[in-house]
C-alpha cells in the first residue's frame, strides 16, 4: 500500500508541472547554457546543437511565461536583446546538477 | 561569451536525454509514487489522479526500455504483475527531490 500522507494534489500538480517544464525538449539544455553565463540568443543558440532558432525563441517564450527567463532590450542603435535567468531560474542549478549526475552515473 | 570546458556533446546528449525522460508527461509522477512504494499497476494509478491506464502502461513501457523500472510476473493464479525501480530507478529519488523543492520554493 502507497501511504497517502503527503499527498496533496496541489504540490502534486506544481511537482507535474515543474518538472515538465524543465523536461520539454530542449529547455533543460537553454536554462543550462544559461547558466554557464550566455545571455544572447546566438551564444545560447550555438552552444547547443540541434536547436533550431524558431524552437528556440518558442522555449525562450515559455521560460519568460513562467518566470525563469527575463528578457531585456538594451536601447541602443541597433537594439540589443539579452536574456537573463530570475532567481526561481537561478535555483534551477541544483536541479539541473542533480540530473547530470545521475545521467552520468547512469 | 560561454566557456566551452565541460561541452562534450556526447555528455549534453545524456543530459538531454536524462532530463527529457524525467520530465516526460506523468514519467516524474510515476517514479514518484513508485519510490513512495506503489508496485502494483492499479496502486501507481490510483495515486495519480487523471492519469489514463492507456498513458500509464506507455510510460511504464518506456521506464522499462530504459531501465527505470522492472516488470515481473508472479506466476501464481492468476498471474500478478508488479513493477519495481531498479537501482538506476532508485536513484532517481535525490533528482525528484530537488525538483520538488524548487517547485514548492517557486
Amino acid at each position: 500500500m502507497v501511504s497517502s500522507e503527503n499527498h496533496d494534489p496541489q504540490v502534486c500538480e506544481v511537482f507535474r508541472q515543474a518538472i515538465e517544464l524543465i523536461g520539454r525538449r530542449w529547455t533543460g539544455a537553454i536554462v543550462s547554457v544559461m547558466l554557464k553565463g550566455a545571455t544572447r540568443f546566438c551564444e545560447i543558440r550555438d552552444a547547443i546543437p540541434g536547436i533550431s532558432d524558431r524552437l528556440m525563441s518558442e522555449r525562450l517564450k515559455e521560460l519568460e511565461n513562467n518566470g525563469v527567463v527575463v528578457r531585456e532590450v538594451i536601447d541602443s542603435r541597433p537594439p540589443q536583446v539579452s536574456y537573463r535567468l530570475t532567481e526561481k531560474g537561478e535555483a534551477l542549478g541544483p536541479v539541473l546538477d542533480s540530473v547530470s549526475v545521475w545521467a552520468a552515473e547512469w
